[in-house]
């Protein structure tokens, strides 16, 4: 610490308690006046940056961090410059993870099973103990944590309906967390509120809504925001729910297809439906909602004297990204009078497209929709949006009134307090990533990445369509960039198809999958559906992604898969 | 962009395909080798540091912003520099928010209203366009963010049970950012899913449950840890309401002190029990639940036909900062068979100090407990466990068996996948800044720490219970560091007691509030509670809080409050 300068900010035994003086620097005025500048980055270790026209510009010294800890931190006395200095460190180690993250020559992952973790691979201790560590290790502990990581922002990693690693979204989760606030009151997140109110406003735009009026809440994940789509619609019809409890309605049931999100059968048996009161719906063979099913089943349940309440609309199904049918469904709804929800966190993304929207056309007649900017936007973990045509309704089915949290009698208008609409109290800030990437990017930013990634997909389906040892789940060009399919090995090419072709089949992509994750090269999906078998499920929604990098996935399978 | 060198990382165009080759890096090896410090320190603009035993240093150079955008960065063709660059500048901006942060020589928040707000302050423009912005407005963009928000790290922001920028935390934040990636699987979150497994059972020890054995979640925030807790309760004794819904049971009643959260309600309503079953308890003059109340409840209960299924004793309410006698209500629920929660969101974190644990005796007689580390424990927001003490109920109770995210035939032992224990399908990683945290401080860190906010809340208790113009709300030294009281401007001092001097007194808090948001000096909340009328609730869990911040916070409550 040859460079730090005492001085007296936050300290515990001499606290600066001067009411709003001017800043004091001397740290500044000694070593980052522009007339230093030379002098400075003439010094050996210590190498200064240049100044910004309002703050002083970082400066990164060499630092001992081994006699160094957590209390000798800001808010420690003297702790200014060695908190800054631990942060650089740490900020190098981010940008070198960054840059490896998109080089193709680096593995996306380091594989270990849990023991040989737990156990402590090269000195990385999990355990935690009472005695603090010194800040040397802890820089130690985050490198090691990286690497032992998957880097889902590698070009190859194609693993999840979320990957890549969005430079503006990144920048932005690090604001967030040095801003360290909560949602739930306009007092303490002024500025987030209102980018929240403002971007969901121009994401019911885009659904269609008129004016874009309604209303919406960032989520903790899609599974949540479906939650609320089922909460709200019971409130709507069935608002003594929320006092009573269940026993005040009649049976109700909810419907989704056989292809939808495990999250809306979760939901009905959290909120006291009953997993067996969601009454799931065929698909045609791409994976898609029949209309004329989901009507059989509204009458057949009508007859057993249940109310159907609710239907559930996918737009991009998980596995093979079918749109179910939303105007069709639309109609149904009406008719019966039900809720229509569209369950759009992985295609809702398509609405930003002009040449993809059309596949969630009747979007605008849902009640609510979800829709998932981490997935196929590219937008940071976590970012989820439950969205509502009708305002108010939130805070009718969830408000409590918390007079300690949501005092009416503020100076400022307290209708932006979004708290007591959530069924969370406290709430991450999970909307500046996303408004500062639509910032950074436009409208046609998003449009264009998702364009590409649909064009890749199709480039895959193109390639392998009709390639030796492929065998397509389904037919046709996918809706959405989901491509799902077998890779059949040549030993079981000449094979008549029957029970053993299929268990040995059910056997080849976990067996390519592990062989990818022990390579480290590339990660992809795989899983069974219905009476199928085992088969890999491809998805792009990773910006990184180029056509090399879906040719060198088909390489891999093939090489990996050739002698099972 | 003087300093650029083309390079072919992720570009879109000319990808480099080659596998694993060894890392390339002329930038490095032209930059930033030990020969060419001295000479790059010379130059001007361009100022390297120093190389680490790894990976090459960052090295800031001066870039032009105004011409780049999103779209120049990687995964663009020779995006690294400028990547690099534009994050090192955001942490430019970052680190200088930091350094305000602790700086009492800044305000806590500039307010503005949400009018003015949305009316752009000064060209900060808070709407979305179809168009890109330059990288150097997003960095604006960025800089009015942090201008425009509410400084919750202060030493004098005292508004919230969550205060405080813990650095370590801080820092874990950005790596898991950096990351990217989710929890339900092991397969994408390896390191992550056993720092929580290893982290809950650490908790779980604290709590007492043998060899910490159990089960356990990190969840959105401690009303959804409180949800959780319900949800499980019910699943024990009630299993088939999964499958079959509220209709397959009883009616169900939950029992919780009036002066608990009002997450418990908000379960009772979400989760189909009806807000009118969550029965309250009447607590005493400290807001603490009295055990007898507690039984003849049950017991009128029963005589109703109703079943009762649960009771949440809060460790650490709210407003009080009261903790519930749990050995007390732990008799009674066993006597009559119930489901014990304690809501330790608030109180839990006295489990780490030796001095203050006992305030929580008889916690591991709970069947769950909700333990917040985002609040007492000052990690960045949020972390909230929700601790179990039957291991497999809370999949048994959650599992739907995704076959396309939970495949049972990967290489590595399943076990390890949490996502079906959850509500949610992905979960944000909350847990690596906390363990990264109790590896930097030690078990023995946090006691400190928590020891040192109870110690400053009793100095604020000793300082103002005789002081003239204050009134405590209840008497007594706090059992937490909540310190409630009202301060009564001269004109009321004298006034006798009486519906005049309540109404006037009601609004005295509010109006102090008003005038710190609007002068920026301080913030602490205030409350009506029952039939009390706002009252201030001064807490402490900001590190950076000394007797100087209590002292100015008296100061400022006077000279605002003293012409009213």
């Amino acid at each position: 610490m040859a460079t730090s300068e005492p001085r007296a900010t936050g300290g515990d035994q001499d606290p600066n308690s001067d009411n709003l003086r001017p800043p004091s620097s001397r740290f500044l005025q000694k070593n980052n006046s522009l007339d230093d500048k030379g002098r400075l980055a003439g010094q050996k270790n210590l190498l200064s940056c240049d100044n910004s026209d309002r703050d002083a510009r970082f400066r990164l010294t060499e630092t001992d961090f081994s006699n160094l800890f957590a209390r000798d931190l800001l808010p420690a006395k003297n702790g200014e410059e060695p908190t800054i200095q631990f942060l650089l460190e740490m900020v190098d180690i981010l940008t070198n993870y960054v840059k490896k993250t998109f080089d193709r020559s680096t593995k996306v992952l380091d594989f270990h099973h849990p023991h040989q973790l737990l156990e402590g691979m090269e000195g990385f201790n999990l355990e935690l103990s009472d005695q603090p560590e010194s800040l040397e290790q802890i820089l130690v502990d985050c490198r090691d944590t990286l690497k032992y990581g998957v880097r889902t922002g590698h070009p190859r990693f194609f693993n999840q309906l979320s990957s890549g690693l969005d430079i503006i979204g990144l920048a932005g989760e690090w604001l967030t967390s040095t801003a360290n606030t909560n949602m739930f009151t306009y007092e303490i997140a002024p500025v987030f509120v209102l980018m929240e109110q403002l971007t969901l406003k121009k994401m019911r735009e885009m659904i269609g809504w008129p004016n874009g009026e309604g209303d919406g809440l960032f989520s903790p994940g899609g599974a949540i925001s479906n939650m609320y789509s089922v909460m709200i619609a019971r409130y709507k019809y069935f608002p003594e729910v929320k006092t009573k409890g269940m026993s005040a309605a009649p049976r109700l049931v909810l419907f989704t297809s056989e292809h939808s999100h495990y999250s809306i059968k979760k939901a009905g048996a959290a909120l006291g439906f009953g997993a067996e009161n969601v009454i799931l719906l065929s698909t045609d063979e791409r994976g898609r909602v029949i209309p004329a099913d989901l009507e059989a089943k509204i009458i057949d349940a009508k007859q057993k004297g249940y109310v159907p309440l609710f239907v559930n609309a996918t737009a991009g199904s998980t596995v093979y990204g079918a749109f179910d049918p939303i105007n069709e469904i639309a109609d149904i709804c009406e008719k019966y009078n039900l809720w229509l929800h569209v369950d759009g966190a992985w295609g809702g993304g398509l609405l930003m497209s002009r040449k993809h929207r059309h596949k969630l056309s009747g979007v605008e007649r849902a009640n609510s929709v979800t829709w998932n900017p981490h997935k196929m936007m590219g937008v940071p973990l976590q970012c989820s949006a439950i969205l509502v045509r009708e305002k108010g309704i939130l805070a009718g089915c969830n408000s409590m009134c918390a007079g300690y949290l949501f005092q009416p009698d503020k100076q400022y208008d307290v209708t932006y307090d979004t708290g007591d609409k959530a069924i969370q109290c406290g709430r991450h800030v999970d909307i500046f990533k996303f408004w500062l990437m639509w910032k950074a990017k436009g409208t046609i930013g998003f449009e264009q990445h998702i364009d590409k990634c649909l064009d890749l997909s199709q480039y895959l389906y193109n390639k392998i369509k009709n390639r030796e040892g492929y065998q397509m789940v389904f037919d046709g060009v996918p809706q959405h960039t989901n491509v799902c399919f077998w890779y059949i090995p040549p030993s079981l090419r000449g094979m008549p198809d029957g029970e053993e072709r299929r268990e040995k089949l059910h056997r080849v992509a976990p067996k390519i999958k592990a062989m990818m994750m022990e390579s480290g090269t590339t990660m992809v999906g795989y899983q069974p559906q219905g009476n199928k078998v085992n088969f890999f499920r491809m998805v792009v929604s990773n910006p990184a992604a180029t056509q090399s990098d879906i040719d060198f996935l088909i390489d891999e399978i093939e090489r990996m898969g050739q002698d099972l």
